[in-house]
């Protein structure tokens, strides 16, 4: 019997940076932590080399919703807009299938 | 007016490597040059530092499926497991809004 799935959400936030990266990743750092003490965050993964990936996991829109218009992360997300991103991306998905490898 | 969006899929791939990456690098360059190629193929995104992160995006779900089981790419898969990969997570998504933001 298959196990059962219970669909979640993605967001996937692809990112640029400009060459003024002052207070990014003090300001990233600080959105992560408090990210994960929202209700629905389930998990996040981070890299960047040329391009920087960041996707967030939620239990659903509402969560989502909640994350984008808290106060604190409206301030970074506009700091973001105004010097730290040259560009981004984002990516609002629902994971309906998932699989794991461990040795 | 809000502009149409069609739907489409991603999968998130999240991976960290084993120390024996021989041959590694190489694979992956080889597998996203082909991935290109494939039928439904829409773009790629991958970063790695601690933790890997490629994502690549695809038409519908037939598409996915065909890459996956791509003579080539299994082979891939059976050294990613066998050599390179310590761990990894393979999530099927779709995509349903974006937001893009270029100054």
């Amino acid at each position: 019997m298959e196990k059962e799935f219970k669909p979640y959400y993605a967001v996937i936030f692809t990112s640029t940076l400009t060459e003024n990266s002052e207070g990014y990743h003090e300001m990233a750092e600080k959105m992560e932590a408090l990210a994960k003490k929202q209700e629905g965050f389930l998990g996040i993964d981070s890299s960047r080399n040329e391009i920087g990936i960041t996707v967030s996991y939620w239990e659903n829109l509402e969560a989502i919703k909640n994350w984008k218009q808290h106060s604190e992360h409206l301030i970074a997300q506009e700091k973001g807009k105004n010097q730290w991103y040259s560009w981004y991306n984002t990516r609002i998905c629902k994971v309906e299938r998932e699989y794991e490898f461990t040795p």
